[in-house]
C-alpha cells in the first residue's frame, strides 16, 4: 500500500426528510446564503421551495443564482461569483446534482479568494480560504457531495478538467433519496454508470490496495443488484436509497486509500467525446469503457482477470469485457457511439481530437494507433 | 435503510514513517502533552522514544502516565486524570492499543469536565468538552483509532461497559504498520478475531443496509486472506498493513450506516467471560461466537444463510456455523472454553453469571435455558 491520509470532514445527513434540519443547521454557518441551482427542475419538483423556506424561516437572507448547465461551464461560475461578491454572501447552498455542487465548490473559492474560476481550475491561483458549502443532492451520480473535487468545462479553450482541494469539501450534505424520485430514466441510468466507472477508475489506478479492491467490488455489486431493478420502477424509494448511497461511496476516498492514484483514463476519453458532441457524461463513459478495457486488457491482463473473477465468476479476459459491456446494457446505457447519434463519418474527427488532446489516464500510455483502434471499437 | 449521519472527523495518517510528522502536527494542537501508555512494551520496542522525541524536539512539554492494563480499568483513568489536571496538560498523546486509546478518550473527558470516569461511562455526567487526542496505534484490533467509542472495566462493580461520544474522536491518528511488527502471535490473532467480530456485530444488528452488508463481507474476506498468512510470518509488513487497515474499517462507522444498530451480543457474552477468568478480549469473542451463532440461527436462519452464501458459498445454516468456527481456527483462536484453561466444573458459575447479568445483545432475547445451552456448547 501507498502511505495515505484518510480524512473526510463532510457531515452527511442521509434519509427521508433530512432537509428538515437544514435551516437550523444553516444558522450556525452564516446569515446570508447564496442559493445556487440549475435550469429549474428543482423549482418544478418542489425541492427549491423546501430549501428556500428552510433558510428564510430561520431568518437567513437568500441571494440566488440559477441556470447552471448539466455540463457545467466556467463562465457560469464567474458570473455567479460576481453576484455573490457584490451581495456579500457568507455561505453557499447548492441544490442539484454534480454540476451545481461542483460549480458551487469553485464559486466558494473564487468569491473567498477574489479570483477567476479558470485560474483556480488550472492551478494558477492557490486558494487560501473558501465559503462554507451546504449541498442538497438531487441526483445520485458523481459523489461530489462527499469529496473535494469539481469538474468544469471551458467553451473557449475547449477543455473539461478536474480540480481538487480540501477547502471545498461540503461542510454539510443532505441526501434525501426521495429527492431523486423524479430523475428520469436516462439520467438515473447515467448516474449508475457514473458510480460504476468511478470505482473502476480506482481499480485501474496504480498500486496494490486489497481492501480498496474489495470495496470496489462491493459497490459495483450493489449497483448491479439495485440498478437494473430501479430502472424498472423509478418510484422505488428503497432502490433510490441504495443507488444514492453507493454513488457517494464510489468517490468519497474509500476506494482509493492505499492506492497511488486512480487512472481516470475512461473519464479523459469520455470528456473529449462530451466536448465534441455534448454527450451526457455517464453515457460517454459507458461508450468508452468497453473499448478502453479491450486495449487495457493487453497491458494488464492479470488485473482484468482479477476483476472477472471477483464480479463475474470467470477467469477469461474476453468474457470479462463482455460481462462489463453487458452490465452497462442492463442499466440501459449506450455502449456504442451510434446509440447517441454519432455516425461513423465522425470517426476521423474523433481520432484527431483524442490524439490532439493525448487522451489517456495516469497509468497507461496510448499510441495514436491504439486511440484509433478504440474509436473503431466504439463504432463496431 | 435507517436515516443516518455519516460523519467521522478523524485525520488518520497511514503507512511507514507517518509519525515523522507527529511533532510538527502536535505544535498546532497544544504545548503540554499528556503521554499515556501501557505496561512498557512501547518502551521496549522503541516507539515510546520515537513519539517522545517527536514531541520534545518540537518544544512540547511532556507529562506521562503509564501502566494502563490490557483490560483497561476505570481506576487507572481516574488516577491519570488527577495527574493531568494537576499538571494542566492541553492534549493527550495515546501510544498503544485499544486499552490505552480507550482510556485516553475517557481521560480527555474527565479532565476537561472535571468529573469521575465512571460517571462518564455510566452516562451520569454529560460531557461538554474534551482534550484533543493524538493516537499512535501499536495494535490492530479494536478500531478505536477512528471512532468515538471506549470500553472500560470497573473491578468494584464487576462491570465492563462501552461508551460513545463524538467529543472523543481522536483528532489525529497515526497508523504505522511497522509499529505492529513486534505484536506476538496470540495478540495478532486476537486482533484479527476482534475485527471480524466487530463487523459481525453490525451484520446481526437490526435494519436492512445492503451496501453495509457488502462492506462487511469485504472486511471479513480481507481478514481471512491476510490473517492466516500473517500468523505464518509475523514480520511480513504488507500483511500487517492489510490487517491494520481492515481493523480500522471494521469499526469506523462504515459497516453501520443505514442500520438501526449493531447487536453486540457476542461482546456482551464475551465481556462476562473476560470478567470471570481474565480471558483476553479477542479470545473471549471467538469462544462465544460459534455457540451464540447456533442459538441465533434458530432466531434468524435467513440472515445466517445470507452470510454463508456471501462468504462460504453455502446455503446451509449448519455448514455456515462450521465455516465460521473454522475461520477462527485458521487464525489460531480458541473456540472452546477448555482451550483457555476454563474447565467444565465452571459451567454452573458461568451460567449463573450470564443469567444474572442478563447477557444478550440489542436484537435477540435469550432465555435462561438458551444461555445454559450456549455455555454447554462452549464446552462441547
Amino acid at each position: 500500500m501507498q502511505n495515505f491520509v484518510a480524512y473526510n470532514p463532510v457531515k452527511l445527513f442521509f434519509g427521508k426528510g433530512v432537509t428538515d434540519k437544514l435551516g437550523k443547521n444553516a444558522v450556525k454557518i452564516g446569515k446570508k446564503a447564496f442559493l445556487v441551482y440549475g435550469k429549474g427542475s428543482v423549482v418544478r419538483n418542489g425541492i427549491y421551495d423546501i430549501v428556500k423556506s428552510q433558510l428564510e424561516s430561520n431568518g437567513i437572507e437568500v441571494v440566488e443564482y440559477n441556470g447552471i448547465k448539466s455540463n457545467p461551464v466556467v463562465e457560469d461560475v464567474d458570473k455567479a461569483s460576481q453576484i455573490a461578491l457584490a451581495e456579500g454572501v457568507d455561505f453557499i447552498v447548492a441544490v442539484g446534482g454534480g454540476s451545481v455542487i461542483d460549480s458551487s465548490k469553485i464559486i466558494s473559492l473564487t468569491v473567498a479568494n477574489n479570483c477567476s474560476a479558470w485560474g483556480i481550475m488550472k492551478g494558477e491561483v492557490r486558494p487560501k480560504k473558501a465559503l462554507p458549502i451546504m449541498a442538497v443532492l438531487t441526483l445520485a451520480a458523481t459523489g461530489t457531495e462527499m469529496n473535494m473535487f469539481a469538474v468544469l468545462q471551458n467553451h473557449e479553450t475547449k477543455e473539461k478538467i478536474g480540480f481538487g482541494h480540501p477547502l471545498v469539501y461540503p461542510k454539510e450534505s443532505y441526501l434525501d433519496p426521495a429527492f431523486t424520485l423524479s430523475v428520469p430514466e436516462s439520467y438515473t441510468a447515467y448516474g449508475i454508470a457514473d458510480l460504476i466507472v468511478h470505482v473502476l477508475e480506482s481499480y485501474f489506478g496504480a498500486g496494490e490496495a486489497h481492501l480498496s479492491d474489495k470495496f470496489i467490488y462491493a459497490i459495483i455489486q450493489e449497483a448491479m443488484e439495485a440498478g437494473p431493478e430501479l430502472l424498472l420502477d423509478l418510484n422505488d424509494y428503497t432502490l433510490r436509497e441504495r443507488i444514492m448511497w453507493a454513488a457517494t461511496n464510489a468517490l468519497n476516498g474509500l476506494t482509493f486509500y492505499g492506492k497511488e492514484n486512480g487512472d481516470w483514463g475512461v473519464h479523459d476519453f469520455g470528456h473529449n467525446l462530451s466536448l465534441l458532441y455534448d454527450i451526457p457524461h455517464g453515457a460517454s463513459l459507458t461508450i468508452v469503457l468497453p473499448a478502453w478495457l479491450r486495449i487495457i486488457a493487453r497491458k494488464t491482463p492479470e488485473r482484468v482477470i482479477q476483476l472477472g473473477k471477483a464480479l463475474f465468476n470467470t477467469n477469461n479476459v474476453e468474457e470479462t469485457i463482455l460481462f462489463v459491456e453487458d452490465m452497462f446494457k442492463k442499466i440501459n446505457c449506450p455502449v456504442r457511439l451510434t446509440q447517441v447519434g454519432v455516425s461513423l463519418d465522425k470517426k476521423e474527427e474523433i481520432v484527431t481530437q483524442l490524439n490532439q488532446k493525448q487522451a489517456k489516464g495516469s497509468n497507461y500510455e496510448f499510441t495514436e494507433e491504439e486511440r484509433a483502434e478504440m474509436v473503431s471499437l466504439m463504432f463496431s
